[in-house]
């Protein structure tokens, strides 16, 4: 993980892609999201989703996955190299979130980040702010997820 | 489900109560959000958590199970009166999702929904756009977890 010094707006990241298969749109489904067009193929088939689709917080989570797997890549690789790795505070929440595009059985969405804002907390000097938005886009390269995410980063020299 | 119509600012209802055991937040996390302080007691209590957290995403996805119930919940009952039941359109997203405090092992959090926001769409006459402000509370009365939702709700005489 980056300190606030080393991220520019405009920087991006590719998270990593994960395939949504049937299998797996319906166990989400049943644990968070029982929905017809969620669960089973032929009620997915006659929604306006046209097809089994996935939960958006399955959606959601799956980029919450990639996000922590690249993170914790990220942080073995600069210990690799003997550097000192940031560890970022909570998340407070973000904004935004659309559900833009149906994932559909068989889709492969690829998630990246990128940084569209940065700036000091007032309230501690020690940490800065960074707006970041998120988004996954399908096999065909349409934009099926987007959300701007909120994130408390420490500087350089603060001691976290 | 209820139609545009028979949806007012300010009704407010009450989705259900969900106990976030150690086990299903480790289940959720190592699915999920693998980060040490939603896997591991002593990583949690280290933590600015304080004790064994939640995923945020966990608890996003609780809010939509206990949605989903409470919807179905609610057209079972419309059907047994024989009223018609409306069919909502999928949820294009949300805005201002906030963690507000951690959820953590043991905690019961109530969630609840509040109607802010009414409107027609202009594009579809058929349709209203509704917002809610869906919030989760835990056990001792303190908000954790808000979000401001919108879905797409049928007119009465729509023919939805």
């Amino acid at each position: 993980m980056r300190f606030f010094e080393d991220i520019a707006i405009g920087q991006r990241r590719e998270l990593g892609s994960f395939t949504f298969t049937a299998e797996l749109i319906k166990k989400f489904a049943a644990q968070f999201d029982p929905q017809p067009f969620h669960l089973d193929e032929e009620a997915g088939r006659r929604s306006l989703f046209g097809g089994l689709a996935a939960s958006g917080w399955h959606v959601g989570s799956v980029y919450m996955k990639l996000l922590v797997a690249d993170g914790q890549r990220q942080a073995k690789e600069a210990a690799a190299r003997g550097e000192k790795v940031a560890v970022w505070g909570p998340s407070p929440g973000f904004r935004e979130l659309r559900w833009i595009k149906p994932v559909l059985a068989g889709d492969t969405i690829s998630y990246a980040s990128e940084i569209e804002s940065l700036r000091s907390s007032e309230k501690r000097p020690e940490w800065g702010i960074v707006q970041g938005r998120n988004s996954g886009t399908n096999q065909r390269g349409e934009l099926v997820f987007s959300l701007l995410a909120t994130a408390f980063v420490p500087r350089r020299n603060s001691g976290a």
